[in-house]
């Protein structure tokens, strides 16, 4: 149905998962960017669209006497499974997304294709919307404890550093330099969060190329400068985030961890946080038990438990549940690192951050909290999300897992977060689409100077500011900033009977999950009635200080009383009282008339009053009606994932399937 | 503290499950129903409130230095461990909580000394609140195809079936009498719900004694009877709830289920629901689960799964589900039966009725269902509930599942319920607890006619009315009777990802567990204020309907103008203003002073507005100002197991803790 369409194939059957039985058919078109399925059956136009960034795997399964059957697993977890009559067709299918689903040059990638109607002018304000400088001021730096450092300006001390960073104020340049020299990939210890109420700071690296007893001195000043910049505490901790044998494993390869007498005055701690491989195939377990067809009880909880991987957010949880309470309860600060430092660390210290600030659990925070830990200290997005074709072995869901953390803390205290499921599910989304520039590349070095990549920010439209617009599709209406518990720390339990399974991600796309009622439609409809009894009430309020002016205007009638529209008025009441004098007169005895006019004058007011009382009231009862008939929506909400246009065209960003089945 | 004190023992420590180390010292008071611990460290005076009707097993521990361990467990989960000094205390701790949490006869149970203060003629009266002929009057019966039987009027032919039970129109005496005696128990099938929409009907009976060939006309002639009381159907189902193997196996003993052929027009069907002594193990797996100290995901997931409990729950709705969508969408009727056809039988009855019908989703609804397919079908609450000292073989947690499944259909739907999990857990724990006169015994007949139970509705109270009355602490604030998935056939989801642990019950006397922000708590202060702000615009109403009235009164003036109040008003207004007149009229022009007495008038009627403005706008800021310092609660909520004096006594009649400590 569009120009861009590279070819499409007729009576291609959409299996469905649960019920084969009830597949669609339709036609499938293959465009630059999405594959679109359109039902041909039904008189509804049910279109199902596939981004082919978001494709992760496409399987081409045994030719049945029913066609060729084509399985595409998305990385927002969605499955479809394609029936093509024909052999070739299917084979033709299978290799065009083999090929656009993982392209070989960033240049391919969706965002320098994806051009929503917004000047240029605008698109590049909107990437200013994110200022990270802006967040450390609000943590107040820098200060006399805290320097923002220019020494990785041009990426030369650690290339996958960003170039702003904060380091202790008595860490001299060649402190840090030589600390970086002592440090995997040169990441020596900067700030990640600065407390202002009792100055601990966590601080991040990656791990020490100490060996079996290698030492630096700049390395073990840098501890110190740390230690330093905290007047009140004595001893700070070292956190390595991976389990001991791992830290232990690599001494030999020259690198390691701390020892704990070279330097003065730490306390190293291991947490046990599993490496990328490990998280890999846990979720691969765990995407596989979704991919079951009808999974008995058993099925379901051992592969839940064999999979690991709530043992593994268990144990990020836990890891930034230490930090957060070294920091606010001891007011210790803690230098976290794992191997190189982007991984396991940006996921503990973000964690940390989401449980110390209220800030970060904000929209607006939880943004800046990534673009922070995640993408400025250079999490390889485009490895760790197979934005290329690439390594698979560099693929491994780290940011999934710091999403889940907050999912599973938003569970634990649900009036604590200004943002909902979905702002999560949508950032998840939108790290692996490609729709935006923001998780392109592996580094802020990348991005930046870069042949391929150079000035992504020129050329590709910001998330951050496209969530912020959108913001009222993402507010938690449980959400009560003024909680006490809403405050400061959060002491989440960890005990396993608080952690549940995820199944608004990994499961949304089933079919018969849906038609669930949602709590959060609903309460958006309270707080909309709840404002709309407000907004009468505040124009009652107007009414009422209209009359405080009548009445002071009147008191006040030494002065100046009968000017302006008050003069008018009286002008007309006499007009008016006389006119009423010469027709009805003789009704009523000789006394009455200057009695008359003052009911005229009353009858005025009252008037005045009367009608905007009478529409407020009509809005009342409206509103009453409308809570008869509740707004509660019962279909799904059409995607914000997809564009405004109705036809299929390449500018529509992502899988969403249009089908009004699907969506009840 | 007290006179019914029959013990006490100083210097006990109350240990925390969690961290031993945090235990509380304090004495332990044993009264005639409840163990009370006092603890004496703290300013506060902290209390334990152990209702002994409601411990299910004391066990004495090996004896350390510091003393001799004694572990209580109770029939709601709680599990508490005291440290007691001396030996021969806690020996006789031990032993009186053995007598007294196992009464060898039910004039010793709880509800027979239960003396709240209500007088006899409330307390009567208060019985009489459920009324089950009511429910059935609802229901649309008796009508033209369903008759209420006297056939069992003094439990002659089944001594556990209700005195009054609905039969098929067309099934006389002999027909119903021969088919009881073709029946375990003579439990005949009989009426448990009818669908006024579409005739299909749900009837309950238990298992034929079919052995491997026997036949009964009458039996036959009784299915018939109730295919006949459906007269758009051709055919019913006959669900046997248990695993196949189980009901083969009881054919051996004469009994079994039906042999398709030799009744006509029936659909068989088993169901896989194991049997009491499966659940038994079950749920206690799942205690053992909650007791260990620190279990790790795998220990936790791995005991769930292992337990069997969530795949139990889920047979029970699975066949729920089977039997709500027969009645609902086939319009088929549905004879259900287990063994007995008081334990699985109640169940999947239950379940379908709170599935078909959103009465039973209701406060009242829920307890009528209760009421009509536990109490009055007979399950055998002091058996399964371990109300005396009995066979143990008998205990089984079949009412707690019931409860779950309605509360796994909560998670699901939380706008369907017009109860809330509070309502849930109070129920779970007063079947349990022998407060209330409803659940003792096991049997209509044993309450009304057997010896010691002999009218047992007139020396207790009743525990649907005790909860009718404190409906508020049990409204789901989420509740929609008007939404369109409220009404109707429920569609749960019973894919397993969609089950949860219900931690809500199983732990909700952890320490740790309960300092959790409450969505309900926050949801009822939200409704507090839409309440707030809707009155204070029905005030504004009324404002604008005197206004009305006012000036029609003044349009009206040819008729009867200056009567009444309006007339005293224009009186008072006319002295005023001659009054005025001698004090101020050389200020103004001479013309001016019945403007004057105009703009009074003005002014008093705005004056009557403005200050009725005045005062309902300082309760709009009052209500802002609350809405500032929201009133979401963070202490726990006061048990409402509790009596409201504040010594321990021995009417105060739950296990609670009312220590500050563990309520935050």
């Amino acid at each position: 149905p569009h120009d861009d369409v590279s070819f499409q194939v007729e009576n291609v059957r959409l299996l469905d998962k649960v019920s084969p039985g009830r597949s669609r058919v339709g036609i499938l078109y293959l465009t630059a960017t999405h594959s679109i399925f359109v039902e041909s059956d039904t008189g509804l136009r049910s279109e199902t669209w596939v981004l082919h960034s978001l494709v992760c795997s496409v399987e081409k399964q045994t030719t049945t006497s029913s066609g060729c059957p084509l399985l595409v697993r998305c990385k927002n977890f969605q499955v479809l499974l394609f029936s093509i009559p024909r052999e070739p067709d299917c084979h033709d299918v299978y290799l065009s997304l083999q090929r656009l689903s993982h392209p070989e040059g960033f240049v391919e990638l969706y965002c320098f294709s994806y051009k929503p109607n917004i000047v240029e002018e605008e698109r590049r304000q909107d990437w200013a919307f994110m200022d990270l400088k802006a967040n450390y001021s609000r943590m107040g730096l820098p200060n006399s404890l805290w320097k923002l450092s220019s020494i990785n300006q041009h990426y030369k001390v650690s290339s996958s550093y960003p170039a702003d960073l904060f380091v202790p104020e008595s860490a001299t340049p060649p402190v840090v330099v030589g600390s970086s020299k002592f440090r995997s990939r040169g990441r020596f210890p900067a700030l990640s969060y600065y407390s202002k109420e009792n100055h601990a700071a966590i601080c991040r690296s990656s791990q020490p190329l100490s060996g079996f007893s290698a030492r630096c001195m700049e390395d073990e000043q840098m501890l110190e400068a740390i230690l330093r910049s905290n007047p009140r505490s004595d001893f700070m901790y070292v956190v390595d985030t991976r389990p001991k044998l791992n830290a232990i494993a690599n001494r030999a390869a020259g690198k390691g961890y701390e020892i704990e007498d070279n330097y003065s005055n730490i306390k190293f701690q291991f947490m046990g946080i599993e490496n990328i491989h490990v998280m890999r195939n846990s979720q691969q377990k765990v995407l596989e038990l979704c991919e079951l067809r009808s999974p008995s009880m058993s099925d379901f909880l051992e592969g839940l438990e064999s999979s690991g991987w709530l043992k593994h957010i268990k144990a990020i949880l836990d890891a930034g549940i230490f930090i957060s309470k070294a920091i606010a309860e001891e007011g210790v600060s803690v230098l976290v690192h794992c191997s190189d430092g982007w991984d396991r660390t940006a996921q503990v210290c973000s964690v940390a951050c989401v449980l110390l600030d209220q800030f970060y659990r904000t929209l607006k925070g939880l943004m800046v909290l990534i673009e922070k830990d995640w993408v400025s200290f250079g999490h390889k997005f485009s490895h760790r999300c197979d934005h290329l074709a690439g390594d698979p072995k560099e693929v491994s869901p780290i940011i999934d897992q710091f999403l889940e953390c907050v999912w599973q803390l938003m569970e634990q205290f649900p009036c604590a977060f200004e943002f909902n499921e979905r702002f999560l599910i949508t950032i998840h989304s939108h790290i692996y689409s490609c729709q935006f520039g923001n998780f392109i590349g592996n580094s802020q070095r990348e991005r930046r100077e870069q042949g391929e990549l150079q000035e992504v920010g020129e050329r590709t439209h910001s998330l951050w500011r496209y969530l912020w617009t959108n913001c009222a599709d993402f507010i938690n209406p449980l959400y009560r900033p003024d909680h006490s518990q809403t405050q400061g720390l959060l002491r989440p339990s960890t005990a396993p009977y608080c952690f549940k399974f995820w199944k608004g991600l990994y499961n949304r796309f089933d079919r018969g999950m849906h038609p669930r009622q949602s709590v959060e439609d609903y309460l958006r409809a309270i707080q909309e009635e709840t404002q709309q009894l407000e907004e009468q009430l505040a124009s009652h309020k107007q009414v009422q200080l209209l009359l405080v002016i009548i009445l002071q205007i009147v008191s006040h009638e030494d002065k100046k009383l009968f000017s302006g529209s008050v003069r008018g008025f009286l002008i007309f009441i006499n007009r008016r009282s006389a006119s009423w004098r010469r027709n009805r007169v003789g009704v009523f005895p000789g006394r009455l008339p200057p009695l008359k006019r003052a009911l005229m004058c009353g009858l005025w007011v009252a008037t005045l009053l009367g009608s905007t009382l009478l529409r407020t009231t009509s809005e009342v009862s409206s509103a009453a009606a409308a809570r008869a008939h509740p707004k509660l929506q019962t279909t799904a909400r059409s995607s914000s994932l997809r564009t405004p246009n109705k036809q299929p065209t390449p500018s529509a960003p992502m899988a969403a399937t249009r089908s009004p089945a699907s969506q009840t």
